[in-house]
């Protein structure tokens, strides 16, 4: 197993997971780009060295998971992938490519058992997955007719500059000074502004929002479907948090929803309306699941439903879920 | 005129209003709690002094902005009314009282310059405030059949006391430790949760949302209005921004709809997609107006739109408020 971007924020948090889960660290190769090679990274009790990225030693290896962005990911992935490699890519760069799957597992993991299996995976991106691994089985059992998304997103969701402009940002306001930005175009620090992928200047649609929901149609394979995203960045470290408004094709209720969301592996229903028990992105942080509150029917009486989901972006948003493909398609059969 | 809780944020907010006017100190009474008896307060150049709350000496004064909670409001506004003092209250205290009007002048000024006029006013929640500013202009044009929002609201809303912790608590997340929460019922450093108004067992609204629908209605005159709210805490120290999906009953446009937004003096068009100049939390604050931009046409085809609103729940949706309520109660016939 490769994981090429190893010093990133995904690229730190795969190396984690495996660690966890007592992976050898022999059998894991990290490699990362010019300026981090040398880093010393934690795996578990021992350290792992980055490594120059080297498609010749990748071919060598059974599973390579790719978190080094779009531009590296075209570069490595269609030769790694003809070498007979299994390659995760969680970039942009084949999300919308037709001949290369978009996959959750839980959702759509039958993609990954086709004859032959596929060699290149995309995963989604973080927002889609949070979405949609909370909302599976609510579509399974009642139908989706319209999903409006409102995004709370962390602002290292942008990366690890990210994280550090947020810290720096937010020091330097409580000392009562402002910073010029460099990551995102105003300081971040105490502020929240829309998401600052590019916007679409027909449609008004931000990179982001676009994304949500042509994924969101891929993985349910359902060109039609009705969503509507509202993308936006929040002063958090970590997690994202969504308020959601649904619409079901069939009849239900805030019991019967919770019921089916309790039922489900990958969701966790955290919803005491008397101890004001609800989820946050703090409690979101570090798990595999995602949580779901504040499940209610809507005060327009029109038979829809609001809910409040949290999720964490690094994790199930995207190391966990690569790796998850990457166990399927190395699985033996 | 004087100023009941002129120590608080909202109290704070009013006198740098009425310094900022030019209004002379001499003819400001600020009272505050006990605790805060004899604090010094900038007033322009000059400086007031807090004094004990003292209805006696209250009732001498023309106008009387109360900023000090409830149960100061229940205490002090039904006695002052009755002796002819013209009295805004901005707690909840009243705003669902029938006999009180609850006024946003811009909307529903006209209950202001009823005969005999009256002499307790409410002002609204500072988010139904900013929302209903925002849409105004395109409810009278437009008319609206729905309106769903998810309100991002700084912590601060819930006074000096959350903003001291805001502070205190990201500080120690900067530095590496946790401290337990005190006005909040998680910490909030980093964090996003819902509204900490205790939630309605029975609907799953917090009263922030229930108050957001039922003042709405009120302020609108339109007892079925169908809006639509869930409120949640972000980290910031000042300012809220709202999400908004919008149903018109008349058919429309992103160009009418900006133009109409653009003409009205209340709000500040931010809308520049080539430039992604769009409204934030930090370019609210301090302003008299309410920020609209990313107004566009829902991609789900079903011809409703989305919009993102940013205002100072100080300002506007506080203080300047119940200052212009006041103006209208106090200004010669």
């Amino acid at each position: 197993m490769a994981i090429v971007g190893a010093t990133g924020a995904v690229g730190l948090e795969a190396l984690a997971i495996l660690a966890g889960r007592g992976h050898p660290a022999s059998h894991v190769v990290a490699m990362a780009s010019r300026r981090s090679v040398g880093q010393e990274l934690r795996f578990g009790a021992e350290m792992l060295v980055a490594e120059t990225r080297d498609i010749a030693r990748l071919r060598d290896v059974d599973a390579v998971l790719l978190a080094a962005g779009a531009r590296v990911a075209r570069e490595l992935a269609p030769e790694l992938a003809r070498s007979g490699t299994r390659v995760v890519d969680t970039s942009a760069a084949f999300r919308g490519d037709p001949a290369v799957p978009l996959v959750i597992p839980e959702i759509n993991g039958a993609e990954l058992r086709r004859v032959p299996p596929p060699r290149l995976v995309a995963a989604p991106n973080c927002s889609t997955i949070i979405l949609l691994v909370a909302l599976e089985p609510l579509r399974r059992r009642f139908g989706l007719e319209h999903v409006e998304v409102t995004t709370f997103q962390a602002m290292s969701g942008a990366g690890q500059a990210a994280t550090r402009e947020l810290e720096v940002q937010t020091r330097a306001r409580l000392d009562g000074s402002t910073l010029a930005p460099e990551v995102f175009p105003e300081p971040c620090g105490f502020n929240v502004f829309p998401h600052e992928s590019p916007v679409d200047p027909e449609t008004g649609l931000n990179v982001e929002e676009r994304e949500m929901i042509d994924e969101t149609r891929r993985i349910w394979n359902e060109p039609d479907a009705r969503i509507v995203p509202s993308c936006f960045r929040v002063p958090a470290l970590r997690a994202h948090g969504q308020s959601v408004a649904l619409r079901f094709r069939k009849r239900t209720s805030v019991d019967e929803i919770r019921r089916v969301l309790a039922r489900d592996p990958n969701v966790t229903v955290q919803d005491e309306r008397e101890r004001s028990l609800f989820p946050s992105l703090l409690r979101a942080i570090g798990r595999d699941d995602v949580l779901v509150g504040r499940i209610r029917q809507s005060p327009a009486g029109d038979g829809s439903f609001q809910l409040w989901i949290c999720g964490d972006h690094l994790r199930k948003g995207a190391a966990l879920n690569a790796l998850q493909i990457l166990d399927t398609l190395t699985e033996p059969p």
